[in-house]
This record gives structure tokens, sequence and C-alpha cells, in this order.
């Protein structure tokens, strides 16, 4: 996600919390992936805010996108200068509310901040799983937050939010879970990735594999694939962003020159916030999590899995209330999609409320400050509260 | 440029051609080029077919693309299965008739067809140049096409016709040559890359520059950076299309698979495609040419550096008839970028045509069969001509 926020500048904070695990060991202490494959024991690391009311019925799970992590809001400790990824929605007060809800966000597996993945120990062989780590799905990462859930003791979350990949997590719980979810709130996501969207995830994904450290997958004991990671990185933040917000944030102005260089390297000040933003990346993700992650994305599809190719059969048994909201200059995944979504889900006589935000910023605005998005959240989640 | 196009089926040839040389060596045997540095002896590699008139006024300049040549149009050889790459617009009764017009195609310096480029041989050195070869721009290619005309002993051009890169090359031309340029038509291009544009080439250009085996641009003795050209290919190639054209062909598809793979690998159509584009690249075009290019392409800008900053001054000493085409797909140069060319042209009174043709096939439409844009030309030259 964009590192575009001030995050300093976002109000009432939860203060600290505590990055906690939960680790699935439970009979038969491994998970049955949907690849076929199978998997234990799994650790989830998350995060929670706010108060669990006494009935229990105050829950919203947020869910995260590509490279998020269950540390969505506060501090960890005093000293940290940022706080968590989506501090700016969750908080006392804001649109996530924690002085009403208690918000629980997981780590998905396949990623690399303290859940199981590539990078993980596979008990098997007392080595980094590297690429011996099985395929995932969306599927797979809503099997494990339900276990959480069950851990937690919780049987009913009022409702679920997320972006992105976490808006196809939100959707997934929603078809999988029917009675458990009261309501959820998919932001800027599409139920299936188009061809273009996988275009550029296959070319991220080479890139990464094309760095000779990439070594199959097995570097976690040499030197890392970073020159693909970061080619991978900025290949995705173009898609985050936008024609109209890079001509507005960048144009072509240069970097600390007046002229032009005649020389290769980062001359234009979007070259340069690309190349900043991909070593950003590589100090905090893992370049496998990124194979994983991207390619449990491009396998998504709602209609294929519960539909037999049809959207409105694959939303047939879902019961809960539903905010669709979409940005006009999300070009990753357009407006269009998620109005094909709305549609389904009327057709099942689904309570659904859609929104098409008027945004620049292209794919990445769902985690940039909106009253509207704030106002939005808080009106559903009062609704959806009211109704419990 | 695409390969899309089944070529074979393109109607009347103008036949076997042949490739051509020109050695620009004349006093001081060198090009100045617009970096400051200065090169020579450069060879020009070009084509032409039809015949020059006894008036010398019925000429034609083919400028083409980054991946393009000199070969636009029949066969080398007979035994050849494809044609030059725009033979569906350049023969006997085409778009651009070759029964009237007498048509020039040169392959851009910079480039790996025949023309000086950073695989050829220094003559300083005796080596190849890799990256020594200096920097160039749209300026210089244009100043080697001059140099190439007026060996030719031609005073004057009937028109000029260059989509994309090629595009840039037709203003360029009109801005520096007004008094040479009777008519001229820029398709699907800009007078300056948008940031989004340059992100895209500064990523494949960093993918390129990531693979080990390009060794600082010194690479001819030696293994070619394969890997890292196939991703820049593949990156241009999404470029090239649009989101509705990739919809269109491949959607979701799966290549010779009923079902997911669960494994790494190409597996969706769309990544199969992408794949083939790129390995198929690396047989025909060098990657220290793919820089250069994709360079000059980002440092074109036409009121900048004719203007101070205004279009409008830009073109105030054009004196061109213009056919200006965009398509609507096109997402790399979209219409807004036509028309603000097409705007700045008739505040300086010039005579312009604008046409935005319905396309869903994005930048690449430029390349493939059309009636529209085949009568479109054929008028325009038409006119063109009565008025010379």
């Amino acid at each position: 996600m964009s590192e575009y926020i001030d995050q300093d500048q976002t109000g009432a904070s939860v203060g600290i919390v505590e990055k906690q695990f939960f680790t699935f060991a439970a009979p038969p202490g491994r998970l049955k992936l949907e690849g076929g494959a199978s998997i234990g024991p799994l650790t989830i690391a998350y995060e929670t805010c706010g108060t669990l009311n006494k009935d229990k019925n105050n829950v919203i799970l947020v869910l995260h996108a590509l490279s998020g992590d269950s540390h969505m809001a506060g501090y960890y400790d005093p000293k940290d200068t940022k706080p968590g990824w989506w501090d700016i929605m969750v908080g006392p007060g804001k649109g996530i509310d924690t002085d009403k809800y208690f918000v629980i966000c997981s780590n998905i597996i396949g990623s690399c901040s303290g859940s199981t993945g590539p990078a993980s120990i596979n008990p098997e062989t007392s080595k980094t799983y590297g690429t011996h780590f099985p395929l995932i799905t969306i599927g797979d990462m809503v099997e494990t937050q339900k276990a959480l859930i069950d851990h937690l003791e919780i049987k009913s979350l009022l409702s679920m939010i997320g972006g992105s990949i976490g808006g196809m997590q939100v959707l997934e719980w929603c078809v999988r879970y029917p009675d458990m979810v009261k309501s959820a709130i998919p932001l800027a996501t599409t139920t299936q990735h188009s061809a273009l969207a996988i275009a550029f995830n296959e070319v991220a994904r080479q890139a990464i594999m094309a760095d000779p450290n990439w070594n199959d997958g097995h570097y976690y004991s040499g030197k890392k694939p970073d020159m693909g990671l970061t080619i991978a990185r900025m290949i995705g933040h173009i898609t985050y962003l936008s024609d109209e917000s890079m001509r507005l944030k960048f144009g072509r102005k240069l970097q600390n020159r007046s002229a032009l260089s005649f020389e290769f390297g980062a001359e234009f000040q979007v070259e340069s916030y690309l190349q900043h933003q991909g070593n950003k990346f590589i100090e905090r993700f893992d370049a496998n999590s990124f194979l994983y992650i991207t390619k449990a994305a491009d396998y998504f599809d709602l209609a294929r899995q519960y539909g037999s190719g049809s959207l409105v059969k694959a939303f047939s048994k879902c019961k809960s209330k539903f905010l669709v909201v979409s940005y006009t200059s999300d070009w990753l995944y357009p407006t269009y999609q998620s109005k094909e979504m709305v549609k389904a889900m009327k057709k099942n006589n689904l309570d659904v409320s859609f929104c098409e935000i008027d945004a620049q910023w292209g794919h990445d605005a769902f985690l940039l400050p909106s009253d509207r998005l704030d106002n939005l959240i808080k009106g559903f989640l009062r609704s959806a509260s009211h109704e419990t």
C-alpha cells in the first residue's frame, strides 16, 4: 500500500498495541489447503483494538491488502514514529470507532509479518519453506482467520472491511460463512482479476524470479532478490496510482536538476519516487510472499468457485448487508467491476449500498484520508449495530 | 509494436524491396548531438517503395516506433513469410499508395536494424559502443533523416506519417524544418510523455539494467540480458493493449488446462501471451537500443524545447497541414494529449484535422487493419497532393 500518507497527522490514537500470536495447531494440527496440500502448525499474528462487549456483538474484522500486516493502528512502542497502516481509519472517534467496536486485524498466511509464510521454518525439514510453501488462496486466508475468530470465542462479526486483496477476503468470508457476517464493506476490489491485473502481477513475479539471487525461492541464508522485488514493487506502485495523480504529483518535474542529464538513471521525479518506494519495500517485505499473495489474488474468482461461472449464483447464500465502494480513478479494479458485483448482490435481494467516490488518486485512494469514506463507514456501521 | 496482425493477409504487395544504407560521413563527418556529444560516421539503413516523380514532389516519409525498422513493406526475399512491419498500410492501392507516392522509411539511430546504435562498432575503439554510445533525442533521429533526404536530393516532403515514437519524429520534423514538410500525420502520439509513460519506461529500463548479463551495457561478446529485455517487453506490451482488449482476447482463460495448477508459471493465457511476446522480442532486438530509444521518448518535450514551456509557441513556426489521429482506448497516449496538440496547432491558425478513432485495441490500434484509418489517410494525402 501507499506510503503517501503522513501518518503522524491522524488524530486520536488507540495508543500502545501489542502483536499477538495464535497457533492453529488443534487436531489434526494442519490446514487442508484449497490447492490440495496441507500445512501446519500455522501461526497467525494479530492485533486487537477496542473492547469486546459482553454480548460479543461489536466485532469488526479488518482485512489487509498485499503488503499490509496485523498492525492496523496505534503504536507498538511510545518511541515509534509511525503508527499502524490504517491509523487514519481505526481509533477513538474515527471511521471505525474503537470506543464502540472491538477491531481485529490478522496478518494473512503467505505473508511475512508474523503469520506463517514462505520465510517461516518448515517443521518437517527445520529449514525455511521457500517455494516448498504450498500455493494458497484467498479462501485459505479466510480459513485461518475463521480459526482465529473461533479461538477468540466469537460467534458473529458485526462487520468486516478491507480494500483491494483485503476486499477479496471480505467477499470470500460473506460467501463462505454467510451466517457469521452481519455486514461487510469491500473497498476498491473485485470478484475476479481482469486479464490486465493478472498481466501486471505476472510481470512483477517474473521480475522477482529473474533475479539470480531468487535461487528458485531458496535465498534465506544468502543474498535476497532485492533488485527483482524492487522492480516488482515499482510495477505495483504504478498500478496503485493514476494518470491524473501522477500528472498532478510529478508531471515532468526533474529531481534536483534544472536541465536533462543525458545519462541513464533516475532524473524525473516520478522515477526517483518509484525507486524510493521499491528500495523501502525490500527492507520490510519478502519476495516470496509477493509471489504467493499475488498468485492468490489472480486465482480469486467468486463466480468460478461458487457459482459455476455465475456471480449471481455465487452470492446466492449470502446474508450480509453490504457497502461497496469504488474510486473513479482506480484503473486496477475499475468501477465497472464493483457495479457487476453490486448487480449480482441485488439480484439476490441483498441489502446493498454502493458508492463510487470521486478521487484522483487511483487504487490507493482507499488508504488516503477521506471524510467521505469515514462518514460512509460510520453511518453504515451505526446502522448495522442497531439492527443487531 | 504488436505482432497481433496476421501480416500475410494484407493484399497487394510492393514486392521485393532492398535494405539500403547511407553513411553520413560528410565533413565534419560527425553529427553534433543535442546532448552535447558528437558521433560519426553514422550509417542509416533505409527502404524506399514506389517511384520518385520528376518534380520530386510525391515523397512520403514513414517514421517507425520503438521496435520498428526500415523494412516497412514488401519482402526482402520471395521466400520470406512475413512482409515489412506496415505492409497493411504501404503498397499499391493501400492507405499510402505506392503507385502514386515515393515512400521512404529509415531505421532510427540508436536502434539495431542497420542504423548506427549501441551494438555498432565505435570507430575510435574498434569495439562495440555499448553504453559508451551517447544518449540521443528525437531531434537527433530527425537530423539523420534530414541528412538522408538531402543525400537523396529531395527538397520537400509531401507528407510524413508515424505512430507513437514515430509520431514524435513527425512533430519534431514539422517544428525543425517547417519549410520542408507540406503535410504531416502524427498517429497515437504525444508532444510529451506523461509521468505515467515515463514511469513504465523507467521500470522497463530498470528490469534490463538489473539483469546481471547487462554488465553495464557491455555484453556483446558474452551472454545478453535476455531476461531483463523479456520483462521490459512484457511491461511494454501491457501498455500497448487496453483493459477492454485484454478482456476480450484473453479474459481469465487458462492455457492448455481446465483447472488451476497451483504452481508458479504461466497458466492464464494472458501470461503465456506476454511471455511469448517477450521471448520473440529478444531474438530481434537489442536491450541497449531499448534503453536509448525509450530515454529519447521520455526526453521529448516540444513545449519545453521550442516554446519555453508553451506548446502554442512551439508550433508557431510550423507551416504543415496536419491530420492528428488518436484512439479511444489508448491509455499510453490518451486522446486528451492529442487534443492539447490540436488546440495548440489551431491557435497558430494551422490547417488541422483531428480524428479520434473508436477502437478497443489500445495504443497498438494504429498498427492494426482499419478501413477508417486507410480512408482518412488516402483522403488527406490526395488533398495534400492537389495543393502541391
